[in-house]
């Protein structure tokens, strides 16, 4: 069962009488009243990170994946909480102190510090890291709007590629593995536009299991369909070079998550403000399709013009 | 190394120009101009809970323990958070059923409901439990005072006796495993307490790691000592009858954790109060023990009145 059905089926009526849940069905918890924003989230081992012989790296990853979500929703983080679960080995002085310094250092870029949290002995590594800010107001799901056009910041891809690279399934030069790995494990989080996105967005998301499966989960509840133009997928120079040399399938590189980039939809008439605040802050804002009216009319126009439905909707967690 | 240790050793210095954080050294996060509270705890299989065959009662006692750090602050927990780690059979639609019915049980006992969480697929199961409460002011620790009372509410030592039974290292007739069992798994919290502590409790914790250990914690950063009367510490009918029967020793049975309930100190002149609002809510509040100047002189008056130290101090997580 999928994650959403799950949580839908056994634990959306605990919260039904609290509107500042959203019903289960959104990124965060949003206390109006208090201003009050919370993200939490569970990172496994070998599910959702892999090579803890790299620890400060795999903390950076968790820390910037749990602050996406305030930052899609146009919240600035504020604070964090972490809870990690591990063994001796895991947590050794040398571990702790790296965690310690690359903590500090993620602390210092996005204007967040640590609150509290636990250690807890197991031999499954994991961490828990709850992420909180204040704000007046969120960008929600399922706010969309028929012909709102579709925005994703950054680019795609990137870190899908670095996985691959680390679980050696391919292999490049070092410069370009470097490149690869280090998007996997430090992706461009775009912090600046947390404060903006409500000028312009409708609805919005962060990529984290892909822009596909992502993207359904925006529009989940509405009835309304998707139109996405492959060729306009925004992606790396690096990517951008290893299709052309080794022939890869854009569709197949660009939808596997990891991305943690920021995915909204917005009128036409907010196009040139959201140019010009992609100029102000140096952030890549790219159009990639539209909203259309009703159901199951959900399509991609792939690199030759032709309407394909990609096979792999990006990772959700199965049970 | 111990956890508060490591703690502080790694990552207090993270923290250190936020007062809310309290410098990682209190059961909670508290921002005192947003007036909220957070409490973050994390709940491994065989370390934190056994048995999961029934969900529903390790699920009750994961609940508890977390709201129980916000209680014992004097805060009112308001809602809750909850991320499960687990595998297809732990997660079954049977245990999520289970699972589910016991949260709704909970909500509707202290006036609690779920805000969000997530469920991630792993072998090991595990629970992350994230409480949130709003307040103006909270009860810390390390705010005793010179010739402070100490009080502890409810019963001390049924949860460890309920834990060696399940352990099948104890067995008595089917309503006393039954009665001791019932209190791990569903430890007696005082909600009501939570208003009324701040009228009269100068320092507060709730007894999780054990009577001694927890009273070290509360006294961690102050040059003070305990004096603590063994005849005092407040048990069951049942564990009583234990006692006289099978010649147990008092002391071994009382500080070994679990039990979740409130511990504080408060000036004598309190104590006409205090005794008033243990009649009015129905909640047994007990004098045990003393706050003493000075460093090292923490002793505790064993059953014939002789001082004694003992040996365990109470469960400290260890790395």
């Amino acid at each position: 069962m999928h994650e959403f059905e799950l949580i839908k089926k056994y634990f959306s009526k605990l919260s039904k009488k609290n509107k500042s849940a959203l019903n289960l069905n959104d990124d965060v918890f949003f206390d109006k009243k208090k201003e009050l924003v919370i993200s939490i989230d569970t990172y496994n081992n070998k599910n959702h990170f892999i090579n803890f012989n790299e620890p400060d790296l795999v903390i950076k990853k968790i820390i910037r994946s749990s602050i996406s979500d305030l930052i899609c929703k146009g919240v600035q983080p504020k604070f964090y909480f972490i809870s990690g679960s591990g063994n001796k080995k895991s947590f050794s002085n040398n571990n702790l102190l790296k965690i310690s310094k690359s903590l500090k250092k993620e602390q210092k870029k996005y204007g967040i510090f640590l609150c509290g949290g636990d250690t807890t002995f197991s031999n499954k590594l994991s961490f828990s890291v709850t992420s909180v800010g204040y704000s007046k107001k969120i960008i929600y799901r399922n706010k969309a709007r028929i012909n709102d056009d579709i925005y994703v910041t950054g680019n795609l891809g990137d870190s899908f590629m670095g996985l691959q690279i680390l679980k050696k399934k391919i292999k490049f030069n070092k410069k370009i593995n470097d490149y690869f790995i280090n998007k996997y494990y430090k992706p461009d989080i775009q912090l600046k536009i947390a404060k903006k996105l409500s000028i312009f967005a409708n609805s919005s998301i962060d990529i984290s299991d892909g822009l596909i499966a992502d993207l359904e989960k925006l529009l989940n509840e509405q009835n309304y369909s998707y139109e996405i133009n492959i060729n306009k997928i925004p992606i790396s120079k690096y990517l951008s070079k290893l299709i052309k040399i080794y022939k890869f399938t854009k569709s197949k590189l660009i939808s596997n998550g990891d991305d943690y980039q920021v995915l909204f939809t917005a009128p036409g008439i907010k196009s040139r403000i959201i140019d010009r605040t992609s100029k102000i802050l140096g952030i890549k804002i790219t159009k990639i399709g539209k909203i259309v009216n009703g159901n199951k009319k959900s399509h991609i126009i792939d690199e030759k013009g032709k309407k394909i439905v990609l096979k792999n909707k990006g990772y959700i967690h199965k049970f």
